[in-house]
């Protein structure tokens, strides 16, 4: 997608260094880092330089072809090993991550002994894997913007665009679409406490693209709903259970209620790695519990543009903070992948599922 | 109620001198304003040092008797009156300064040409203004401790506390009065952005008094009413329609929507005063809609401990910043009144309303 009129992807390979946007540094600073070796790419996957279950499964394929390209050719699979250990060790509850590593392992161990022939496949295996994201995620546009009415007013919850893959995003990816096909959507954009993926990362992508959108409290979502002032919602997921429910950012689920009772269509945009066949329901998916510094202390930017933190709450309270909710299957109106968009029912998601 | 250990009311007078909890201070710092004047009193509601209905309201009170105590005999009621006008224009949408202002006017009337008296019954009229306020918020307490169970898990949004009040609270009066009888409540506390009223005084309140709390995202209540770790809702109101449609904090339609999907009985606790007879419904509430830079930025203590701000959205994106929303009253389980717990129903509102 664009930044400032230029078309970017989250992550990309410039010859033997891994390039990708600081995110942190968002929406307040555009930097590009440069990560000379499979280490560097692996430290900012940890430290979350780059984050979002696309952008991790491109990275860490690139990290890989990193490691392939730098290992010597004397123990060359015993280096390699190594660092697919190390890259596999930075986020270890990203699937993409595993997938990623293991198609271009795959790769590299289809060209035998010739390791010039495995470091050539290992770079082009990464950038397929890239490529494939990116061409997923566009699929999932095309699919999600059929939905889309021109005007619509959308709601969205947390970061599901382009910065939490390689290009175009899931949950996003529909209003990028709606907005080339000329239809001027206009986005509700939750803030989404307590990290502010959608106050930094959402709203400066939309800024970017040209999309009409405002800022809200999580608080303010239902109060638009009720006043007829949202016409659909649209969010990304983190895992699918076999039966249609939706693991996502905390605060989905109750979006999700207030959308029924007001009648609004509440969409899921994911690509279809994303549904979990071996979850039979939502309550089978754990709930990832954060520290409760991230709702004691906000972080932002001060008007000296310094990234700091403010605390809000007394030093004797406790702060509890899960990571993600679970929205029941018979509140999503459709799971929108690159396949379609399918019913949130156990034959929706057998009809798109990859094993 | 208490802090550390010691007995405060939220505003209270001291010969001719108001006095105050700095309440733009707390949770970080505790410090007690003194207003010689009641230009002081007034620019102290003006500036938000106090807020709260039955705060403004006592304090409202008391500025009237400092009017009247510094008042001139030459000329006594003109200067009362041209006093009068500058604290009705602090904080000109509050019912509950205009209710004092008259109140302290019509006892200082009642007097007659005798100033002396009317002095002392200014002052002895602002006192029985915050003394009702008190009184009134502990009834609502004694009757709303009914409904708590032993151990109940209570969800409560923004500051319907004792800070917003002379003393006690609304939606809080009851979990002290069930803390007082053993009960152990536990609260869970929205945050309530964009103000953070629930994290910076709902917590600091529930602090000093040894209730247990944890303070939450507002995106994380749902969850834990999902989870079945909250057994009921208390919240505050602003204004309550006839038919009994609840204006309050926005965030509390959404709290309101998913506790009834899961069951959970949603209470809202106010003084009779709240109720608007002439409000025929919550469509007839006009929703005040406050700077988007509440949204931009957030405000707390910087970990040198200085009160200051940081943004999270692009400077480009706009923010939209409704303060309040309606919840209808058919998702309200009952409404705790200081004359009891009447039904959300234009005969419950009709049978405790003041005219």
């Amino acid at each position: 997608m664009n930044v400032e009129g230029r078309h970017f992807r989250t992550v990309w390979m410039d010859g033997p260094t891994v390039r990708m946007i600081n995110q942190p540094l968002l929406p307040h600073g555009f930097e590009i880092v440069d990560l000379p070796t499979f280490r560097h790419t692996g430290e900012a996957i940890r430290t979350m330089i780059v984050r979002g279950a696309g952008a991790i499964g491109g990275t860490a394929g690139y990290a890989v072809a990193q490691a392939a390209l730098s290992a010597p050719d004397r123990g060359f699979h015993a280096h390699l090993a190594e660092a697919v250990d190390f890259i596999e060790h930075t986020r270890p509850t990203a699937q993409n991550l595993f997938y990623a590593t293991k198609r271009v392992l795959r790769a590299i161990e289809a060209q035998g002994d010739d390791l010039a022939a495995a470091r050539q496949a290992a770079v082009a295996e990464a950038l397929a894997i890239a490529d494939d994201d990116a061409a997923c995620c566009e699929a999932i546009g095309k699919h999600g913007a059929e939905l889309v009415p021109k005007g619509a007013r959308i709601s969205t919850h947390c970061n599901a665009g382009w910065l939490a893959f390689v290009d175009w995003g899931s949950a996003l990816s529909p209003v990028y679409m709606a907005q080339r096909q000329g239809k001027e959507p206009f986005v509700w954009v939750d803030e989404t406490r307590p990290r502010s993926q959608g106050a930094r990362l959402t709203a400066w992508e939309l800024a970017q693209e040209g999309v009409s959108h405002a800022v809200i409290a999580d608080n303010a979502t239902g109060h638009y709903m009720q006043r007829g002032d949202i016409d659909m919602v649209i969010v990304g997921s983190d895992r699918i259970a076999a039966n249609g429910d939706v693991a996502n950012k905390i605060g989905t689920y109750s979006s999700a209620v207030v959308a029924q009772r007001n009648g609004i269509p509440f969409y899921v945009a994911a690509p279809t790695t994303t549904i979990d066949p071996d979850c039979p329901s939502g309550g089978d998916i754990p709930i990832e519990e954060r520290s409760g510094d991230e709702v004691r202390w906000t972080w932002g930017w001060s008007e000296d543009g310094e990234f700091t933190k403010v605390r809000t709450t007394p030093d004797v309270s406790t702060a509890r903070n899960p990571a993600f909710d679970v929205t029941p299957a018979e509140l999503v109106a459709g799971i929108i992948t690159e396949k379609g968009v399918v019913p949130a029912t156990p034959e929706g998601m057998a009809s798109v599922w990859r094993r």
